[in-house]
């Protein structure tokens, strides 16, 4: 079977590549973040503000649209795309992630039984439900359903959960039959160089269009994800994309693009946003900080989205203080769009060979978490 | 002085009028219902989304833009348009209205005094400081300083009432000195037809570019707004438009047309959209209802805003139901572009004059409450 949406590498820099996804719904061009939207929109934003951040493609919850709207209501819609109103390329995560950061749950070969965190209601998933579920999303890409390892689990639980993932891998791709549907496999085997390799093997054994690294952004911070990321991501297949799930600041992105990583998605570009805290060149901005409430300029003096060309930092403080709303998609507008450009820039410096200049940039902006403190700019 | 936003009667039918004013920011085809910006934005709604609606002219509260941002701020953008980044003509209210709303108050010759809701601040508000504050703002039409009367007070303070506006309104004229902004009278009075049409002569006496009926939309229901109006706007000039203030349901829309009114300004349009209620031709529509949970339509089929182009009343109440803020603002955009439509069928039928079928629609739809039970349609 031909994978449904191409993939190929235009240029590289070390470890770091520039590609290309080749979607029916338009090229993505990788490095790429995608913005998420969990309940079948992103946040405060409609469509028409969306196609203006320059987003390439977006993420949407299979777990939270199970449970409402539901699969079928999205089927009958014609899938997520009409539903929503958006163009773009859409990936349906497996609801794996989701699943395994609930409390209440029990893993069995079949499956796992949760309860619905809104209304308690007794939930079943398994690797053959997931598929079902999102070919009636009918997102670009599907995820097949994995275990996703807690931190802190031992080893004997690891290996048990790497063999079943591998299992539920296979079973996804077996209950996976829609042609115009690529299926991405995904590597556990936490925080174990042998487990990561052995999941690697496996996984690429079964085949899948794409690969994920699972099991990071799990409050391993940044030292040990990129500890991670050197013992997996060369290992695994070159001329497929890798996509690291759950990831989004920028030093984690611009790390793992220089580990060879393609594709990321999370949601702090835009909960930060509803909380006032913007994502600019030189550093985050809190525009509800008392020192920018006469503050004339636009957020970032460089940006050409909406928010940035039409609105000064006064009144988006403003906005916050008051409470309204406006400010948030205000917000959300800036951040994805910086984050696309952030993305294209770094991309661009693959392809010009100034990737390293661009990773001193982004550690000097965007420094470790502790290692100093990150400051808001003016 | 010449008036800066000229108005002339370009058809009539019985007491109605179609009308323009020609304000430098654009044509306004009256009758008009303005949205409300309370505090510097539609609530929800990016100016983006509000070029979409067809709205004309818009209404901001200098009440509360004098608490927050305050005027200053809002001058050193180069006023309201500027900051809200919104091109349409805007009309501020004095702020009366929300200080008579306050239970805690005193009211003398000078001004009135009062506690800021919100922290508690003391704060006097004036003729001439609502004049000072107006100009700041830089709307296209300011209103006069006025004391708006509670339902239910008793004769005596009514008629000493109507002689403190009358002075509170010649000070706002005499206050006011920007050449590029009109300044609209209030008329108030109550319920008393005599206080009525001396408020009339009186304020007309001093003179404006327009002329409001203040007092109403205090509780009094839709016969007695009706019955004052019927003793009030045909002693008001002809050659100035009529204004009736903080009214706007499309019952006391089309009745008010029928007396002669050209202006109005209500708060439910958005409100009422933000806890998923829609306006329609054929009646309201709760998209929150049940019934709408599998609904392949769009809200309003003969609609084309971009709520109704886009989305389906089955995704707006999954939106409502998750309680995604999308949801608030696509019904926003909704209920603002077919409050739109509606005014602008209301004046083709004065021109065409069809107004009393269309009167008859609206009754139809949108009857009296308690008279019939106004019903959801699908």
């Amino acid at each position: 079977m031909t994978c449904p949406i191409p993939f190929s590498v235009e240029a590289r820099h070390g470890a770091a590549r520039a590609g290309v996804l080749r979607a029916a719904r338009g090229e993505i061009r990788t490095p790429v973040f995608m913005p998420v939207g969990t309940q079948g929109a992103i946040r405060t934003l409609s469509p028409l503000h969306l196609a203006s951040t320059g987003s390439q493609v977006i993420l949407a919850n299979t777990y939270h649209l199970h449970q409402r709207p539901g699969e079928d209501l999205v089927e009958k819609h014609g899938g997520l795309h009409k539903m929503m109103g958006v163009d773009l390329p859409i990936l349906t995560d497996s609801g794996g992630f989701q699943v395994f950061s609930l409390k209440k749950k029990r893993v069995e070969e079949q499956g796992v039984t949760f309860s619905y965190e809104v209304d308690g209601r007794r939930t079943f998933l398994s690797p053959e439900i997931s598929m079902a579920i999102q070919q009636k999303l009918g997102a670009d890409i599907a995820m097949v359903f994995d275990e996703c390892l807690p931190h802190g689990v031992d080893r004997a639980y690891a290996e048990d959960s790497v063999g079943r993932t591998t299992r539920w891998e296979l079973r996804s791709k077996q209950a996976h039959t829609r042609p115009d549907q690529s299926l991405f496999g995904i590597v556990q085997g936490g925080f174990w160089p042998d487990l990561r390799r052995r999941s690697i093997e496996e996984i690429c054994g079964i085949g899948f269009d794409g690969y994920a690294i699972g099991g990071l952004s799990v409050g391993e911070g940044h030292r040990k994800m990129c500890e991670v990321l050197d013992y997996t991501v060369g290992y695994m297949p070159d001329d497929h994309p890798r996509y690291l799930m759950g990831v989004g600041r920028p030093l984690d992105l611009v790390e793992g693009v220089a580990r060879g990583v393609d594709m990321f998605d999370c949601v702090i570009q835009t909960r930060h946003a509803r909380s006032g805290m913007f994502y600019t060149t030189p550093g985050r901005l809190r525009v509800t900080d008392r020192r920018y409430r006469r503050d004339m300029y636009p957020v970032d003096t460089s940006c050409d989205c909406y928010t940035c060309t039409t609105f000064t930092r006064a009144y988006l403080h403003h906005l916050f203080r008051v409470g309204e709303v406006l400010g948030a998609t205000l917000a959300t507008i800036h951040n994805l769009h910086w984050f696309a450009g952030f993305m294209a820039r770094m991309r661009q410096s693959i392809v010009d060979g100034t990737f390293e200049a661009f990773r001193a940039e982004v550690h000097e902006a965007y420094p470790e978490k502790g290692s100093k403190r990150s400051q808001s700019k003016g």
